[in-house]
């Protein structure tokens, strides 16, 4: 691959543990759990931090919307030497998952081409899943700060401006716990590269009830899920 | 659905929990773990039997070859009542999963089309994976009897004769760490009809070297794995 | 190809005809119209009996439920030395095709993807039809026995359950004549190997009215199809 | 349907029985054999003639280059109630068919899309045959006149210009006898609306060898073949 | 290529120039406006002429209905050293396009498959768009003599029999201003093969409203249409 | 559709032209160029500015990597009523396309499934291709700016990750001028949802030759192209 990277950091300077999200204000979130961080690499709206965390070097990474946004970004941080990368996301819920329960996917649903098919040079359904090791610690230590947990599968959708009450039925139907826009391409990268990989999701609102967390509410939950998830690299 | 049934038993019959085998060796190492093992369906060559485990009711079933005919007997065992499917299999090891190893799926890639198009009416990459609760137990449990468990992704094949060196090796080189041929099949159904599903494959040979198990050390290590497996039930 | 064999006969032992089955049952039926028939195969369920008819040596083989099971035994005989391979089965009719009825299915309709996929490496409609003078030696033989026999095209479904009312519907309104699990398979890899193949089907019950054979009527029939078969081949 | 018709006749003027080609001159061929032949609808570059043979009416009908171009006139034959359709076309011969041999295809194979999709909304491999009886009839008179028959399955390819010969040899070694541009289209129509449908290909020459016919064996063999076509209708 | 050609002129017979017609009374009024127009080709009803207009050579060409067709005419045109194609042609008006009006396609939607698919070998969606300079000059010249012109999308359907109200109405919704049956495959090839092409459509009449041309109307502006194209090549 | 919006603007504030842009240094070049500017909108890292150019209202956006992450920003800001939509953005230039030249693409060819999967519902070659008005005075403008102008086909690849050499020749080899990520997503929605699109590329560096820009060269040519835009809407 001779493709231009996003993250203009050099080999080794981030380390090999890394946590990615696609909202500024949850980065800060993160970030300010780290000691000594330090803001890496900012290229076309896209941001990295770098500190410690008992000691280990951990990454703080943006990865925008969408599958190819995050996949790019993903490869970016593997090429870097990154080999274990959390996803900490939000997720609207389906079925009866509750806003403010953390969805923890043990594989995606997705649209086959796009990304997938440039890949793979075919379509086909390969499996999405995490690393089950990083799966349990995490839940382990969420369950510890007594956040209720749900293991589930979860769709990355392509398009949000779809989300009709009748797709969401459907989707939910399926019996999928929560509908994203950017998983799918995490777990794709870490089963097709080989690295260890993991997506936690906050529900901010069920789409099919409505019911929905306060801002504050929000801030407050990241910071704990946030602190979890650092505890488990 | 008015669809004929392969499974002769009466709703309720069968009770809540079921471990569905392709092989009709397999199958009699399950059913003398079992008391009172009672033969309670015999159709067309499927045969199902049921009796207890310590107490509780377990079903064995025969499930053929190939995802049309394990989807077939295992929606059959739903409508029968049925919630808690182990399957219980064999598969051929990949990259350097071991023959004697256990591997246990944390999901299926699969091709698209066939059983999984009638289903859904659309071509999706639908994820498949296990029962999550379930997975940790039966992991938990085969381990406690020192076997050696890899969880992993793996591949599901429709057509075993093309499973030629190269196509072996590209399968391995997606990081599937086994093939095999049915199990997309139970993790499919497990998502769409919400059941609790979970498939467990001692690995007879390694496809890559060739490194296989004896006849005798298979006999030995498939009734641990299937003790194993009836006390995480 | 270096896949495991499901029929563990040698090269030669079958002879060049058989006649493959998915139902024990029909299986008897047949086997009993051979002289000195011997099970020379067994294997996870898999049956293969060998015997001779007028002289000549006839293969009977047990195929399973679906198109893998089914072209799995197939490739297998095809590797054994069969070259003249005749399914004999059971299906559901369509459209005004009457419980009692014989089809012998001049093409099969399938679903892309799964075992064609695997083969072809590609999606590509492959014409699946059967040896032209096999079928007109079967029609003529089936006729000569008064039965009454339907010659066109009938869908391969890879999921029983699917089929619903409106389903079963929509492919009669596609002028398929019956429905079943297993023929594309066999037409198939018929033309892909160049084998001659040939599917024959007693209609069971019509899937639309309801109409259906008592399982005597069944017994009697079949045994009158498998000695119009066997004088076929 | 409230599509334009190609085809400028009323209903019933036609006649029930027609035979369809893609050249003009093999149309004249045609038209000299019939009595009283009357062109009866001139459009676009499409002609028809209505004439009768043996007290019968039948139509000649030219249906240019491609499955949509044959799909439209056919459909438009079957809307003005011919419900007979023989199509008398050329071949480039594939495996050992050799130059002057006349294949009658039992099936076609076919690419997926395009017209297909447009009928069926969605992608499915329709079983491609003839109606079994014309089959029968048509391939009995061809052999009575002495002509080398061959029955087989043949692809009908949507871009003669990818004929490259790596692609011949890919389509022989599926086992087609045969390959061209429409034949598709008339098997699906007749399949999907009902009605009797065959095509007769004659080989110019075989695309492997070059091996090759003059014209004048050409206009000699077709004029047989026109006869033989009709004594079957 | 060593595939048959369907135009029997000698390389550099034509020219570089061509308009390409799917109509014979339209190809009449082009060949009209030529100097010393002459039958250079007749083969299987394709006709191509050739003659020039102020001092430059230009042919005029059939092509058949459907892509398969106009996409071998064309081919065969670039082999023989064309490389300025304009199709002439007529189309079926969406949307508010009222007959009369001249659609010029900036892009052409398409089904997948077929014709695509053999020539690129794979599903992918080839952006169909003409010659910018090519499009610009014509679109000017039109509008000189007071045509109403329309750029926008036009939908290349392959089965015209299924333009049902509905269908038609899905695709206006779409926003494409037609819908014809030949277009996509001469702007696929002129950005595969890397000419310039374009293609003018006249409203014949609108799909939704019925609204329609006169056949003197039709022949009187498809006059001043050809007028406009040929004094843009 | 009641999704979660990005923007958080209200309806109306933005005006009714946006110019979007993948790259916050690129926006602030086009925020320069307006009068009194003002960020209205600022979530998960995703800016909007509103200004006034020459009296008129016109947004600038912030759109991220890829299609998702662009389709939803704009299918966002037609909900705010935005009606005109300008894409400022990089590419990756093939064939002879060099550094430093503008490419204005007629046409995106991109990969089916994913976003456009979700809003058309079922697999279509759908015709991406922008306001032919906007296009002509777009390059007008661009052109008395003495720039250097290709309009032709681009690719919208979905993993820049896998541009290999091989790929890239590939893609120019069918005769894209030039590949980036986010482009096909605009014109699919300006041809859906019936806005006018339009997209300005300029060319960092040849992925073929690997000729480039210096950030200084780069800086400066995106102020003159930003100027032509503004002049263009």
């Amino acid at each position: 691959m001779n493709a231009m990277a996003l993250i203009t950091a050099k080999e080794g300077e981030l380390g090999d543990k890394a946590i990615i999200v696609g909202n500024i204000q949850r980065m800060k979130t993160v970030v300010q759990l780290l000691e000594n961080p330090k803001l890496v690499s900012e290229f076309a709206g896209y941001t990295t931090y770098v500190g410690t965390y008992k000691g280990e070097k951990v990454s703080v990474v943006f990865h925008g919307i969408g599958i190819p946004s995050l996949t790019l970004v993903t490869h970016d941080l593997y090429n870097l030497g990154v080999r274990k990368i959390v996803r900490f996301g939000s997720a609207t819920g389906l079925k009866d998952v509750k806003a403010g329960e953390v969805v923890v996917p043990i594989g995606y649903s997705y649209n086959i081409g796009g990304t997938f098919y440039q890949y793979l040079g075919e379509y086909f359904s390969y499996a999405l899943t995490p690393d089950y090791e990083l799966l349990n610690k995490v839940v382990e230590n969420l369950k510890k700060k007594n956040l209720s947990v749900r293991v589930g599968i979860v769709y990355t959708s392509d398009a949000l401006m779809t989300h009709s009450k009748e797709f969401l039925e459907k989707v939910s139907a399926r019996n999928h716990i929560a509908i994203e826009l950017e998983g799918a391409g995490l777990y794709f990268l870490g089963n097709l590269l080989n690295f260890k990989a993991l997506s936690v999701h906050l529900i901010y609102r069920n789409g099919l009830t409505g019911d929905s967390l306060t801002q504050d509410k929000i801030n407050e939950e990241e910071k704990i899920i946030a602190q979890a998830i650092l505890e488990s690299l």
